[in-house]
């Protein structure tokens, strides 16, 4: 996963009766000469629904990406596919929301400098100019864009034209502390990763570590979710967990969930660049 | 921790000022030929509370147990302590309700078998027959007190009374499926010790592997906790945690949470025998 | 995954060169009427072998079971595989091994006995009588062969006799205290099933908690294994591991190991009665 | 933890026979108008070593720091303690060794920006340029000190001269790939920590995820301990361990690992600072 390979193709499709269609699939990647590298599937008891993700090899595939993207759409209709299709030499952008904290944001820049994240940072996006540095120095733009707290709209505005100049494929916030209005999350359905400083569903809303430091857990936990209107209701992509005890106060629960959150959240993003992740309904498929 | 050892006093306080206590109890303890086997202590920084535990050996110690509690009865006024002082050799006697899942119950009962519970399992109550032959099995008395769904006064008053009779110092709640009334729970401060299925606070309440699966969960918990007239809102003693996926259907969450249920109730129970839990407000001090 | 299904059939192949494999077995299954239910592979880099779980539902299947295991030989002879076709409704027949210790015997037949185990214990067998009590209560059959410690070839003779009289697919090593001999060990190839008390390669050999607590670890482990002729050095099928300091002396290690050593034994047999568990060489490949 | 703190005195105390020596350094405290905030101690079994951690505010204490070691020093030789004295705003100095992997070297680097570390960082030392630029972002001192294959002596030479000058107290080894002479191990007793990306001790040595890739571990883990003459076997600090599977080649094993080297390392290098961590021959006492 951490050298540099020959191109692949990934298909992640989900669709309603799948009869077939798995054989169709593999049929189609091997008649065409395709050597399939990952094939996961899930059926969902509850929806019905069936979930499959399909990496193969492009250097001995016998067609080119537009007959291959041709082919996809027509046992797309006969199967009734949802379906998305990308290739690993096409990197998706990745556009960083941060406030004032670093440590997510460091994360994520040292995973991208080591190689272990499947796309490229694009920009950093911060309501401060604190951050500045830190993208300065891992070579990554950084754009100020001050947030007012009265109207919030020029502001997503001017993130809205940022994001489509730098062509980004997914947001992640990096503790970032500012609320996305209904609008802008429309516009970016399961584009947009967030970390939560707790196990949710516990402890939703602000100052979960003050939270959980009142109600006495012997845990807290960090969780990787994609962002929908509802404040922390939108799919989890990951969870983690550290143990406290009575001696941390809200301090050190703050140490020790800063340690949670940052790796939680580079793993949920790598997880999502690596199109191992699909969303149904409520709920996450992630094929890792 | 496992092998029998020569008797030990346990002395638990509680104050608002500290000062000089470590001092006058190290002292205290010196001054009588004992030797101080485990001196733990915390400062809460929210409530101004002191907390200690002090273990010592009474082999060579020069005080018979009524004058050692007159000793520490000085104390106590001398600093305002609530205290609590027992010793090794008087165990403390322990009531088991359960209802018919059998998996919190066998993990007591073995643990108690293999001598690593600091106390005895006295009986074992259940509103059900089904669970009679594992309590034979390990050669503890079972009693079948049926709950009338539509008035439990007179089952709890039954169990009370058998509480009384069997001299019973604290109730384990291993799965047992009836509420407690506020008038039973509020005889039994700090001595019913109860799992719930989930990491609280998440999950409160029925069905909470149900909820966990509606709700996407990567990760699934149990926690054990002093039962008050709050549902599911108890000062939490113990909280442990398991990885799930989407794979996991809901009876697959049962099968992990019952893992984990049986060794967080069976720690927690643990961990009150040993007398290494207090209790402050919605909180746990735990000197594990 | 709890609760009783209809019959499905599990294929489990290895091989050397995969092209078509893939499409080819889909297409077996979607030809005949059949559903997948689930479809793992891996592709193995350092040995070029290829591995693949293949699951599917036969109530809708057309093919009677000898007309299956017809075809599968036929595809076997095309791809070169190595295969393994098993029924869900043919379960596998286990046999315990076991001495005095009573932990991992008990979460053994509790597991059974929730139906969480995909298979039958058969018998438990011990060269001690202390354990036929346990058996008896799950009303699985116990057998007491002594061992004699000079010469521990008529013991095996007797208990290779009883395996073959009960039809046993798989043993279990319960914390059995004997060493089997080469020639055992060799008619039950991944087959056997021990769990060792520390997470290997930490710790091999005797007394495994001993050797850690002098080391002064901060972490025990446990490890579920195959059995090979090298002590402790059979494939890995399962590791879990827990948190220690220097509090724990070696009776605390013993217990809050034999937590662990019951639960990731009965995982891994879980696994291998589930079909999950493939063998390459020294390692495993595990379809969880 | 984290917010700034009015000045505290730390005794760390070892000896052998501890009669009175708790209720003399509680009564100590306390006579002298101090507060004590943490008293940890631990006896020994083994051994029969008694340790003791005691940590009181100097805010109100009626000694100057003179007096408080005059007053040790008695207390010292009446017990035969040995011990150790430190003030919380005399914050040790830290040397970090580094070669080309940045990624432990970045999370101390934070640790120590966000305040998280009870220590400074005096210098960087490598033995290449590559991680100039990142002792630079963080405002840290960088000495490029290469080391001759063949004779290692002068760069130690300068080493330890650099050390001087900068008067550091403790250094850590941040996947810093030589191996320290004997002599200089040997002048740094309990005083350099290092990280092994192993769960010590299993797969000691060089190309530990190489070992563990071929046995084939469940579980990777990585050890922080102290450098002895002994490679790989001084007493270890922090252990802590990452589930891995059949699916995870040499490079994913390469990148969780360094997920666990990076925070294991910044863990046990905190414990030291707070003069959380006694040394008892192979094995450490945490007072965590």
């Amino acid at each position: 996963m951490s050298t540099p390979a020959p191109a692949t193709a990934t298909l992640l499709v989900s669709c309603r009766d799948r009869t077939g269609l798995v054989a169709a699939l593999s049929d189609f990647v091997f008649r065409n000469g395709g050597n399939i590298l990952d094939a996961d599937q899930h059926a969902e008891v509850e929806t019905g629904l069936f979930f499959m993700r399909l990496r193969w090899d492009l250097a001995t595939f016998q067609l080119a990406r537009p007959e291959i993207e041709m082919a996809i759409r027509v046992l797309a209709a006969r199967y009734e596919l949802e379906w998305e299709l990308t290739y690993s030499d096409v990197r998706p952008r990745v556009a960083v929301f941060a406030s004032k904290a670093p440590h997510c944001l460091y994360d994520l820049l040292l995973a991208h400098q080591l190689g272990e994240l499947g796309g490229d940072l694009a920009v950093v996006v911060s309501n401060h100019e604190a951050l500045r540095p830190v993208a300065g120095h891992f070579g990554v733009p950084f754009a100020h864009l001050p947030v007012a707290a009265d109207d919030k709209a020029p502001a997503e505005a001017r993130q809205q034209e940022l994001l489509d100049q730098q062509r980004v494929d997914v947001v992640v916030l990096a503790r970032y502390m500012q609320i996305l209005s209904p609008e802008f999350v429309a516009r970016w359905p399961a584009r947009i990763i967030n970390i939560h400083h707790s196990f949710l569903p516990a402890f939703v809303g602000a100052r979960p570590y003050h939270q959980a430091q009142a109600r006495g857990v012997k845990v807290i936990g960090a969780t990787a979710h994609y962002v929908t209107s509802d404040l922390d209701q939108g799919p989890i992509i990951e969870q983690d967990v550290a143990r406290v005890s009575h001696r941390d106060d809200v301090g050190e629960l703050v140490r020790k969930g800063g340690e949670l959150e940052r790796r939680v959240l580079t793993r949920a993003v790598r997880l999502h660049l690596d199109r191992r992740v699909l969303v149904s309904g409520k709920r996450t498929i992630v094929f890792a």
